[in-house]
C-alpha cells in the first residue's frame, strides 16, 4: 500500500504541463545513443535498415544479352536489307533469344520474335522487321543492369521488397545494418498477475505487455519484457538498474497514478538527469518521462488506451529518431463527425472513432470512454486527434480521421 | 532452347484483355478454398484473424474495485457530513485505494484521493470532497470491465495490439484463428542460378523469390518457395502438381514472356479449368491466371516491377479474398507532377515516382524504366496508379499519389 501523502498542487496546473512534441524533443535532445550494426543474412533483412552504402559484387548481365524476346542474328546478313534465308538453319544462322538469354558470340543483333514468321515445323518463313535494323540492335550491354561496385543502397535506407531483389541480383549475402533499439518494459504493481494465470480477488491481470510488445515490434524495436515488480522502491530500483545495463529505452507501468506514483516518482526524481510529470494530451496525462544515464525512461498510464497514445507518439518517436527516419504516416480520410467532440483548450486529445462507409462518405462516432472495453476494442477502427487551441467540434464537421489496420 | 513458332495474333489484341478487376473477379469466382483454422498461444497471434466469436474467461474486476485513485471510507461516516477524522487510523478507518485495487469489505465508498489532505505522517488533517459522497461513490462493480462468457472478439476480427491487451485480460490462452494461406512460388529458367551462388556467362540470379517471400509474408501467407526449375514441360508440371498438394495458390514465375511462354502456356492450358492471357495493366500485360483443381495459378512477369504489380492487385487481392477482409490502403497524398506520363487508353498503368516534399507541398517525378536499377530502387518512394481511359498527364498537373514505405 503506498503512503498517503499530499499531492503536489503543481501537478494540476496543467496548462503548465509540456506538449508532446516539446516532451518528445527534451528527451530526445538528452538521449545519448550509440547506434549498433550487425551483419544478417540477405534472406533475414526485410524491413531492416542499411548501416552503410551498399555496393554491388556482381556485374549483370555477365556477358551482352537479348533486350527483348526475339532472334539473335548476324548484323551482316541484314545490312543490305532481308536477307536470303531459305537455307537458314537454327544456331547456325540464328538462334532463340529471350529477354535476358546470352547468346553465341557470332550473333550480334537481336530482332523482335514479332517481326519473324515461322512454318509449322519451325522454318522461317518470312522476316520483317518492324523497326530499322542496326549493329546491336535489341541487344543488353554487359553490366546494363548491374555493374560490380556500383552503389545499390545508401545508408539508411530501408530494405523494402523491392531493393531486397535488388540485393540478391547485386550479389550481396550477408548486410550490415542498425541493430533494433532494445526496449525494456517493467511492468509494476502487487495487483498484477502474469497473462493466462488464474486471476482472484484483488488481483488483475497484467495485459498490457502483450500489447507493448506487439507495437514494440512493429516498429522496428527488440523488446524485453521483465516480470511484473511488486510495488516497492528498491525492488523497482534493481530492476530498472537491469534495464539501463540492457536496453536503450526504458518503459514503466504501473506507478504514474494519482496514488501510487510516489515511489516511482521519487525513485525517478533521485536518479535521473531529467524528470517530467505531465503532458498536454488526453488520455494519458500523468505520464511521467524521464532521463536516467543517458535513456530515456517512459513511466506509461496504467490504462491501456493511454498506454496505447503514449507509445504512439512518444516511444514510436524515440524509435524513429533511433533510426534516423520516419515512419508511414497512418492513412487518411475526411468523414463526417457523427457526435460531438468536447476537450480542454491546452490540451491535445486522442479521440477512438467507429468509422462506417455510408455510400461513398464516411462517418466518423466518437466513441464513448463509458462503453464497455469489448465494445470499444470491437468498433474502434479509426483515430482523430484533436489538438490544442480547440475546445469543440459539433455534429456533422467534416474531419480527417486516421484509419487503423482493424 | 523454346522451339520458334508464330505468336498467336490474339495476343496481340491487347483493347481485348481484360482489366485488373475481372480478372481478379474471375479468379476468385472459381478458387475453391477451404479455410482451415489451427489453434495457436495468443502470444504468438499478433495481426492473426479470429476464425470464431471469442468470449471472456474472465470477470474483471473479480471483485468491486476503486474505480479512480483514492480512498476507500465507510458510506455511513459521511451519511451526516464530513467525519470527525482525528482518531481515525489506516486500515481501519479508511484505506487506499488505487484505481482498479480491491479494498477491505468494510469499505464501500471511494473519495478522490485529492479530497485528502494528509501531515507528514500521513494523518488525515482535511476531507474536502469534491463531489456529492454516495454509496458507491467511485467504487467501479464487478465485472465493470469484463464479465465472463461477455463477447470480445468477432470472427473475421483482426488481433490488433490494443485487442490483444483485451484477449489477456479476458484469460484466453489459445486461440482460434484462420491458418494463413499456402502460396507456392516456382521461379523456373535455365539460365537462373540461386541468390548468392556465383553468377556466370548466360546465367541470371533468381532474385524475385526474396521480394515475393517478403510481399506475401507482410500480406499473411506463409510462404514455400520452390527451387529453381529447368525450362523443360515436364518438369514444370511435376512441380506444379507438387504445389498443387499443398499450396493454396501457386505463382510461377518465368515463362511469362513472349519467347518462353510455349511450354508453360500450353501445359496450363491442358491443365486448368481456366486460363487467361494478358491483362489490361502495364507492367505486366502478358500475365496469364489460370485456375487449376480450384486452385488460382499466377505466372508472374519476369520483370521485378511487373512482378511487383502482379502481386499486388492480384495476390493481395486473393489474400484479401482469402480472410474476407479488406487491406489498409496504402496512404495517400496530393501531388505536383514533375513530368508527364503517357499511356495507351485502355490500359492501367502504375507509374513509379520519387515524391519530394518541397516546403507544405510535394513534387512527384516519375521513374523511367530508362533509369539504372539500383537508381530506381533508391529513389522510388510513391507510386501513381494512372486509370484506364485517360492517355496523358501533363507537367504540374495535380495527382493522387500513394506512399510506399521507403
Amino acid at each position: 500500500m503506498a503512503k498517503l501523502k499530499q499531492k503536489d498542487s503543481a501537478y494540476l496546473c496543467r496548462d503548465k504541463f509540456a506538449t508532446r512534441a516539446e516532451t518528445l524533443e527534451k528527451l530526445i535532445n538528452l538521449w545519448h545513443f550509440e547506434k549498433k550494426i550487425e551483419s544478417i543474412e540477405l534472406k533475414l533483412s526485410s524491413g531492416r535498415i542499411c548501416s552503410e552504402d551498399i555496393f554491388s559484387k556482381n556485374t549483370l548481365p555477365v556477358c551482352r544479352a537479348a533486350g527483348a524476346d526475339g532472334v539473335a542474328v548476324r548484323y551482316v546478313d541484314f545490312e543490305n536489307g532481308i536477307p536470303d534465308f531459305s537455307n537458314w538453319r537454327e544456331g547456325q544462322d540464328y538462334v532463340a533469344a529471350d529477354m535476358g538469354d546470352d547468346f553465341d558470340d557470332k550473333f550480334d543483333t537481336v530482332l523482335w520474335i514479332e517481326d519473324f514468321q515461322f512454318s509449322n515445323q519451325g522454318k522461317i518463313i518470312a522476316i520483317t522487321p518492324s523497326d530499322e535494323v542496326f549493329k546491336g540492335h535489341l541487344v543488353k550491354q554487359k553490366g546494363a543492369m548491374l555493374q560490380k561496385d556500383e552503389l545499390v543502397l545508401k545508408k539508411g535506407d530501408i530494405i523494402n521488397p523491392f531493393r531486397l531483389g535488388l540485393l540478391a541480383s547485386a550479389g550481396i549475402k550477408n548486410i550490415n545494418v542498425y541493430k533494433k533499439p532494445v526496449i525494456a518494459y517493467i511492468p509494476s504493481g502487487n495487483e498484477l498477475v502474469m497473462a493466462g494465470s488464474e486471476v482472484k480477488r484483488g488481483e488483475n491481470i497484467e495485459s498490457n505487455s502483450l500489447m507493448v510488445e506487439y507495437m514494440l515490434q512493429q516498429w522496428g524495436a527488440e523488446t524485453e519484457i521483465f516480470p511484473i515488480v511488486k510495488d516497492e522502491k528498491s525492488e523497482l530500483e534493481k530492476v530498472i538498474d537491469k534495464a539501463l545495463k540492457i536496453a536503450d529505452i526504458i518503459l514503466l507501468n504501473g506507478g504514474s497514478s494519482m496514488g501510487t506514483e510516489d515511489y516511482s516518482s521519487s525513485l525517478l526524481a533521485e536518479k535521473s538527469e531529467y524528470l517530467q510529470h505531465g503532458v498536454r494530451s488526453i488520455p494519458g496525462i500523468p505520464v511521467a518521462v524521464a532521463v536516467i544515464n543517458g535513456k530515456p525512461v517512459v513511466n506509461l498510464p496504467g490504462p491501456p488506451f493511454a498506454a496505447w497514445c503514449t507509445l504512439d507518439w512518444c516511444v514510436k518517436g524515440l524509435i524513429s529518431n533511433y533510426y534516423g527516419r520516419e515512419f508511414m504516416p497512418r492513412p487518411k480520410i475526411n468523414a463526417r463527425l457523427k457526435n460531438s467532440i468536447q476537450k480542454p483548450l491546452v490540451h491535445e486529445m486522442y479521440v477512438r472513432l467507429k468509422l462506417e462507409k455510408i455510400g461513398e462518405e464516411y462517418n466518423a462516432l466518437p466513441i464513448s470512454d463509458k462503453m464497455r472495453y469489448s465494445e470499444i476494442a470491437i468498433s474502434w477502427n479509426a483515430l482523430f486527434i484533436a489538438p490544442i487551441g480547440k475546445e469543440k467540434w459539433e455534429i456533422d464537421e467534416i474531419i480527417e480521421v486516421e484509419l487503423l489496420d482493424v
